[in-house]
């Protein structure tokens, strides 16, 4: 059994493939954890952390059973999954396209991090997490809901992170965070076309490419005091994909609100969709932190449009 | 919160509303169970032993916050169900085309019946069904795995069952379901037009679309008695929906064999497929007794040809 989550390997896509291949392993069903890319800093951060090596980078999977986390859509998948036996599916998105021809299990729940239901999945079968399964998932469901914050959080979410400290040895889970978050914001060596990519996602809304990258940050200047090369890497990355919108939120974890940069053939409108006031490529948006619950959304109604 | 069903309600649809709609309401969320047209006779039979009338029919749901049960596939749901907040699935079939917009909640098995699934639902909730609901849920156990029979079952299906009979208060559950299947096998007054159309569901192939309907019975002799009257039922059936098929399954649940009544544009070919031998519009399957795992994959993979 493989398990494997989505394209543009975050810390929950990279924890919940290993510690549900542990639990599955435990309940009698060999199982790998594997990615479709590198982990991304702050989930390399977590893997240093307990000394684990970064799965196994593999995008074809014709044939496998599998077990997918954090996504059910065909377009977060490698590109043969349709050719692979779809064992089950663990989840706290909308529901997407994917659909299988056997039986499947589904854990899919609206919290805030598909590690909360992984532990949940551990409580179900009165099996209990190893010390760094326990550590990965708390730092997963940390970043997922920017340390209890988002407003995809939920009380669940406190409850798993909680119990899986003690599991994982970590008595101030305020430091474990910030310490962690202060990891994912050393980017100032990172380029700026790598930047703009990370953790992105392209969402089509009625025909139109939206590209929304979001990097979480405890301070937004170092990233802004290189606007010019970003907006340059902004311009080329929509250019090069034909996208409607290139969009990089810069979100500040500490403030809880983010900057948007932007390059889109109408910027404006995308800037007042999300209450936002634009001046160049740059948009103020207070209080957004969520891209699923505060961005997506707004996007897709005022774009789906017929 | 409503909870309802697929088209043509059987035990599990109906059953599993009524549980699943009390065990949200013991959670604080208000539920009621509502049904897409008027149970098939065992479900009746069910109602009927606990003093419970049929959930309202309720085909319109737009705007409207649900929970489904037993199904994910747009098919079966209400026409305008793509206009209602689906807010959670429970199901046990393989993953449909269901999509959402919002993040929900799906508990999906590979299990004999979807009430295994709600049990399982109360007991992570730590909530004690009603005698009522636990009456509900293992006649539904009963009635999808034949009594334990069927390939789908598993022995999560019969911890579920023995657990639902303490609190159903059900000494004997082989009785209990001999009594069930009896109320469901008394078809003599039921219409030849009616018979053919009985739990079916359409199939589409490549294409083609293959109506297969079936009959859990005792005995098959009495309906095979009137071979006439049902032969003409099922050529109108077939002539008028413009099928490829259209084949009802009488499935002895006694010993466990069916034999298939067929009209179709490749009658031997769908009997080859399906390892049975026939004599005029009649297969004789022997161990057939499960739709979903013995007829439908082999149907699916000799008919979908490009």
């Amino acid at each position: 059994m493989l398990v494997l989550g989505h394209t543009n390997p975050d810390c929950d896509s990279i924890a919940g493939a290993i510690s549900l291949a542990e639990l599955l392993t435990k309940q009698g069903t060999p199982a790998t954890a594997i990615a479709q890319g590198e982990p991304n800093p702050e989930a390399k951060f977590l893997l240093d952390k307990i000394g684990f090596a970064a799965p196994e980078v593999r995008t074809e999977i014709a044939g496998e059973d599998v077990w997918l986390i954090d996504y059910s859509d065909w377009g977060q998948a490698p590109r043969d999954a349709k050719k692979a036996n779809i064992r089950g599916i663990v989840d706290h998105h909308k529901l997407g396209d994917i659909t299988t021809a056997e039986p499947l299990e589904c854990w899919i729940r609206p919290v805030g991090c598909s590690c909360t239901i992984v532990y949940s999945m551990y409580q179900a079968a009165n099996i209990t997490p190893s010390k760094e399964a326990a550590t990965l998932m708390l730092g997963a469901i940390l970043s997922d809901t920017v340390k209890f914050n988002s407003p995809t959080f939920t009380p669940v979410d406190r409850e798993a992170a909680e119990a899986l400290a003690l599991l994982a040895g970590v008595e101030d889970i305020d430091a474990f965070a910030d310490e962690q978050f202060a990891a994912k914001s050393d980017v100032a060596s990172v380029p700026a076309d790598e930047l703009v990519l990370r953790d992105q996602k392209v969402y089509e809304i009625n025909g139109k490419q939206f590209a929304i990258a979001q990097l979480e940050l405890t301070s937004v200047k170092p990233v802004l005091a290189r606007l010019d090369e970003l907006e340059t890497a902004l311009v080329a990355l929509k250019q090069a994909n034909n996208y409607h919108t290139a969009l990089v939120l810069l979100t500040d974890i500490t403030t809880l609100n983010s900057t948007g940069l932007i390059c889109s053939d109408e910027a404006a409108q995308v800037a007042s969709t999300l209450g936002g006031t634009i001046e160049g490529s740059v948009i103020d948006l207070p209080g957004v932190v969520s891209r699923k619950k505060q961005v997506m959304p707004p996007l897709q109604r005022e774009f789906d449009v017929a």
